[in-house]
């Protein structure tokens, strides 16, 4: 596949670079400070939060820029796991609240899917998936990912208390070059 | 709870110190070596593995010493998320294959409960158990554990193929000092 893909509205996802992470970094931090939605640290800086999100080969991180050339959005993605669990990816997504609800998550999502594929990964596995986002949810059911499992109150929402942590997971089929 | 604890037939857990990296590598090497039990590299050097054992606070690595002073078991603890996953634990365990069935396993999974109740987590997840592996999951059962769900051909077993890995998961009950 190509390195820069279309996504909605004029917005493109493509490689990110080592610059790209000044961009990315506002939103990851708003994010990251709200407690809604990623099991992660909360008050990292700059430095400290870039090996969270700028992934290394195999893996690797993209962004989604708008046609002025702002980051929009970024997802990370690479083995789940080292050795004799390489096969299954995993992923991880943020879209800047400022630009939610445009589908940015969605294109993030299927180019995600398209690249797990090209690699010949057999499925990919979101391990912790806060199960009051429901908007992440739907997505990822939309996309065909099920629940394979929620861990209980594994997590601790500043509005709802401890919810729980959806592992989710979609079967990939790269022979057939799609998902099954 | 002391530093340490008095496990079956005079086995002595107590916390690891660096230098016991050196007794532990060699089962941990032959372990991953036979690729039936951990989604973990497989050719690690000894200073490669290190991280990927030795635990660094507020997680620590504990060994298991026989009445010779020989390492024949160890496990690795802490929070298994940080931020506002962090009140959930997991672990791992590894026993010398010339000294399992000997309850060393066992002793090594009761430390951790302990362990993991004297600092309040609320429960305690396992999020990789290969399926094929009866012993550990059985240990695990026994434990009080649970299958939240299975990971479909997530592992690639030397014999069996592709099997599936199990997220299992312990309630802790911090307020009561048990499990529940």
């Amino acid at each position: 596949m190509s390195s820069a893909t279309r996504g909605p509205d004029g917005v493109v996802i493509r490689d990110a670079v080592s610059q790209d992470w000044d961009g990315i970094y506002p939103f990851y931090a708003a994010i990251m400070a709200e407690g809604r939605t990623f099991p992660f640290p909360e008050r990292q800086s700059l430095e400290e939060a870039r090996p969270w999100w700028m992934e290394q080969p195999p893996g690797k991180t993209v962004v989604a820029v708008d046609d002025d050339g702002v980051i929009v959005g970024s997802a990370k993605m690479g083995p789940n796991r080292p050795g004799r669990g390489s096969h299954v990816a995993t992923a991880s997504f943020i879209v800047d609240p400022a630009h939610q609800g445009k589908g940015i998550g969605r294109a993030l999502g299927e180019y995600v899917i398209d690249w797990c594929l090209s690699r010949r990964f057999r499925g990919i596995q979101f391990n912790a998936v806060v199960e009051s986002n429901r908007a992440a949810v739907q997505l990822y059911r939309s996309l065909g990912f099920e629940v394979i499992g929620t861990v209980p109150e594994a997590f601790d929402h500043p509005d709802e208390g401890l919810v729980g942590l959806h592992v989710m997971y979609l079967r990939l089929n790269p022979a057939a070059g799609s998902y099954v």
